[in-house]
Parts: structure tokens; sequence; C-alpha cells
């Protein structure tokens, strides 16, 4: 097998039917596919085929529900709550977008409320839906606890991300999506593997010392981007996505799971803004906004997701470019049908 | 004169004597007031009775309106519309605080929008004054072009402050509010006069290039904190709480000023979530969200705030210690009355 190129589409019907396989549900497999294909076309391959393994992995340690059935509730004033019944997180935003979307044009804003879900990936392409709405988007969760706040020694924090989005006439949405912690956990699993030590200010071991060594941060905790400031957005995600839903913290998440090994259950806070509504009339927000966008690449600066919508692009004309080991792991997955 | 300490209520009535005397209404000279003794109180320095100066400026340059009669709109879904017309921002947020609070128990999430105020000191009294109402409160507003977006060379972004804030009972709320800089304006300041090199990280020169040198870093740009995600936290303030409440964003802020010198003129917006509508029942949030802000006290990180409320226990108990320079300035400007 060799280098190649595989056409969006084709990935994810040979996507959809792995996990279908596995035993998830038909909706399930289709919102997984469409995030895992996601990932792969837009050149995101921490969050692309690769996943499919923990998917699968979380499935046979019992800690995801595959065929759940989203309830999508009445909207509850301005909040939209939507029960994932232990299922990934996908379908149920799918399933409740709508209603988002249509309350935050009543309201000029509203909250969607996900609970009991279990986390799969990047909220980008949440986000992405809401832009594609008109509205400007805002999403945050916990995950498991693995970093430790600021001037702290043990991990409780998750890597929780936190992500934004503003929509765009005519060109990709301002989006940008981030873990709080310096960096993902699997990154450091990378410096791990390859014997290289860790930059400063990434980690500490297990008795709360700074350290360089990746086995020792592994065994440790990670910490959050920017220091005090970093480490506060990330508490404030534990307390609004977590302790405020009536969910878990990425502590409690940890206890429930017992592993980093699987994807994580918790709850996801996303908040929807209408534009035109919180502008009231007062100026054109849209053409405010497209100044500003314009003044930051006009001084050279990279807009967050511009490498994404390049990658994109250029998958949508030639196609999603796989390694040969990628072609064989989709392989591997389709006669095995295991992680 | 020497060091000493001045009551609460005694350093209130002067200061609001001097900001009456300066032209300001009663009401914004007591909102001001409110503000500044807060920070003195709070062992702030930096936005305690220093900023009375900065405030008389202001108005000598003819850039706030000292009698402004701010406007509370009747909320227009869950967004509560306050025109403050010019003046100082904290007599608006009063004036528009119970509506929003009774919005955000009605709809469990509401947002003030405030526009046409100059801002004034810090966000953290404003999301005191939404966690004393039992909501937790999330704020953010632009300032003047002085920091430069991740990857960039030219002031773009202000700093951009951030603050959030969940209500506990018995004791202080959880509320944290800083710059999306590195650091404040007034710390490069500081170096400056010091004489010292500014720590890497912190500023580029003119020419967009980094520098260490505190008088280079004032002619150029400061950087925002934690690289591209703080540097995108900040765009996404110019965005929502700029464009998107059809307001100023910090380079057409700066572009009416024309000065860093004397207070911004922007909007602000600010959200207040209802934890008992968001929990919907599954759990209890506060206790949640104790065990939580336990945990973070029992590895021994501070928790954001802390400082503050420590100082104010003992501002409460001895009253606001002041330096003797401290008095004499406020002398002057009593006898004086001008910036």
């Amino acid at each position: 097998m060799r280098d190649g190129f595989v056409s969006i589409d084709a990935l994810t019907e040979r996507v959809t039917a792995i996990i279908a396989n596995a035993g998830f549900s038909a909706d399930h497999a289709a919102a997984l596919a469409r995030t895992i294909v996601a990932g792969e076309r837009d050149g995101c391959k921490s969050h692309g085929i690769y996943r499919i393994a923990g998917c699968l992995r979380t499935l046979e340690a019992g800690k995801v529900v595959p065929d759940a059935d989203p309830v999508v509730a009445e909207p509850d004033g301005a909040i939209v709550r939507v029960d994932a019944k232990g299922g990934f997180a996908n379908l149920a935003f799918t399933r409740g977008l709508p209603v988002l979307a249509e309350q935050a044009r009543k309201s000029g804003l509203a909250a969607m409320v996900i609970n009991d879900c279990v986390h799969f990936a990047a909220l980008w392409p949440e986000i992405e839906d809401i832009t594609a709405e008109g509205l400007a988007g805002m999403a945050m969760c916990p995950s498991y606890a693995t970093v430790a706040p600021a001037g702290g020694t043990q991990p409780l924090l998750g890597t929780n991300p936190f992500a934004f989005g503003w929509p765009r006439e005519g060109q990709p949405p301002y989006v940008f999506d981030f873990a709080t912690s310096v960096v993902a956990r699997g990154e450091v699993e990378l410096y791990r593997r390859a014997g290289d030590p860790l930059p400063d200010g990434w980690a500490l071991d297990a008795d709360g010392q700074p350290t360089n060594d990746p086995e020792a941060a592994l065994d440790g905790a990670m910490l959050p981007f920017g220091g005090h400031k970093g480490s506060a957005i990330s508490t404030m995600i534990e307390l609004l996505a977590g302790a405020m839903i009536g969910d878990f913290t990425s502590d409690t998440a940890l206890e429930w799971l017992g592993t980093t090994t699987i994807a994580p259950r918790h709850g996801e806070l996303i908040l929807a803004f209408d534009p035109a509504r919180f502008a009231g009339g007062r100026a054109d927000p849209r053409a405010t906004a497209e100044a500003f966008i314009g003044a930051i690449e006009g001084q050279g600066a990279r807009l967050p997701g511009q490498r994404r919508f390049a990658a994109r692009d250029k998958a949508m004309n030639e196609g999603i470019a796989l390694t040969a080991a990628e072609f064989e792991e989709l392989d591997r997955l389709e006669k095995e049908g295991v992680a």
C-alpha cells in the first residue's frame, strides 16, 4: 500500500461503516464520521482517523452508549437543554442546534446545555455549525483532571477546550478552538516517544515540582497556558460547563472514568449570540468585524483557523491525503473492527 | 503629613467631593468614588485614588459627559441595553444591574450591553455586584489599540479586560479580572521610570521587532498574554464587546480619542447566568462548585481575588492605609480640583 488520496465522500463512507459495524447506531456513526473526516479534511491529524480507535476503546470499556437517543427539551427561557443519554456529544449537538439557533434569534442570546455526553474530538465543528446560522458562538467543556491550577501541584483541571466563532459572509468564519493547557496531552506523549525533554513551563512531576521529563509529566500534571490567567479561564470552564450545568467537573469525570485512555464523560456549554440583535441598529456588526479582521491580516498575522481552511480547500479539490499506514489502519479497522 | 489610615467612609466622602467639585453629577461622583475606594480598600493601588487624576483629565479633554443620564431600555429578549450617553460606565452599570438580574432569573441567561460609555478602572466591582445577586457573571470590553495580535507587528487590540465571577454563600465570591495583554500598560511605564529592561515576550518596538526597552515598547506594541491563545481571546472581546454591540473596537476607540493618556470610550458586554436554572435540578451547582474550589485551595493554590479579599478584611477593620504622598495628593485635588 502507498500514500495517496481519498475523496471526502469515500472516506466518510468508510469511517461511517467502521463505526456502525462496531455497534454504534446509524445516527451516531454519521455524526462521528462527519467530525472525524472534518479533522482529516482540515489537516488536523490529531482529530482525524487517529480518533477512531479511541472511539471504539470507549465503547469496549462500556463508557459510551452506542445507540443513545439524545432528547432536546423545550427551551427553558434562553436555555436549550439536550440530554445526550450517555452517548457521544456530536449527535446531541446536531439535534439541539436548530432549537438553539431559533432561540438565539428569538432572545438575541441563547445557551445549549448538553448533559451526560461523552466528549469527542474538537469543538470547532460545532462552532462552525453555529456561524453557518449567522450567529456568533462560544463553546466550552471540562475534560478529565490532568492539569494543575496555577500555583498548585496536582491534576485538578482538564485540558478544557474553549472555542469561539464569528460568522463572515462569502468566506470561512473566524473560528478558534484551543486547549487551556499549554499543550494537549498527546503532545507530551509525542515528546516521550521521541525521548526529547519538554520545554520549560509545560508540566509538573508527581511531587508538584517543575519537570522537563515527559514520563514524569505524564505521571504528574500539565500546566495551564498563560500562567494564572489561562488557569483562571480553565477554572471558569469547570464552573460554568461543569458545576453550573449540574454535570461532572474534570476531577469527578476522571473518578467516574478511572482512566485517561478513553473519551471523557461530562457536559458541555454552548452560547449563541445574534449579532444583529446585539447591535440594535447602531452600526453594522459585520462591517465593523470585517474591518477589524482585515486589520489583523493587514499586519501579516495569521487568522485562527486559516491553516485549517486552506487544508480544507485543498482537500475539496484534490481529496484527503492519507499515508500508507493510515490506509492500512482503515483496512485493519474494517476487517477486525476493534481498537 | 505622615503615612496613616483613613476609614472607608471618610475616604469615600473625600473622593466623592473631589469628583463632584470637578463637575460630575452627584450620581456619577458617587459611582466613581465607590469604584475608586473599592480599589484602595482591596489593595489595588493601580485602581485607587491614583485614578482620580485620569478621571479629571478625561473631563478636561472633553471626552466624558460629566452629567450623562444613562437610560436602561426595556429588555429586548435576553438583552438589556444601557445607553451611557458618553458618561463613565459605572453609573450605567449600576442602573442596568437590577434589570439584568431580573432578566437573568427570567431567562436563565441575560446580557447587558452598555453603549457609548467611558471605561473606568476594573471590571471586578461589576462582577461582584452580579455575584451578590446569586448569579454567575462574565464581563469584557475593548480598550484602545496598544497591543499587537500574536504574529502581528502593530497595535490593534486593547488591553481588553476579561472578568468572571461565581457566587459563594457565606464567603467572598470566586472572581477574576485580568488584562488580556501580558501586563497592563502602566507596568511598562513603571519599568521605564525605573530604567529596567522589560522581560522577554512583553512587547514589540515600532518596527514590530521584539524589544526589552520600555521606551521602545511604549512607542511600539505590547503583546497578548499566553501567545496565540490569549491573543484569540482578546480578538473575541473586540468582536463580541465591540463589533457585535455596534460600538468601537480598540482601534476605532483610539482614533476617536487620539491619545492613550485618558480613559477610553467604547462599549461593554456583561453576561449573567442563573446557576439554579442551568442546573435544571440535576445536581446542586453550588455544592459542586464548593468541592471544586475547595480542591484548588486544598493543593495550596491561591484563589483569584484572595489577596483582594484579605486586604478588604483588613481595611474594614483598620481603615485604608495611605502614604503621606497619597494624603497630599488628596489635599491637592481638594484645593486645586484639577488633574
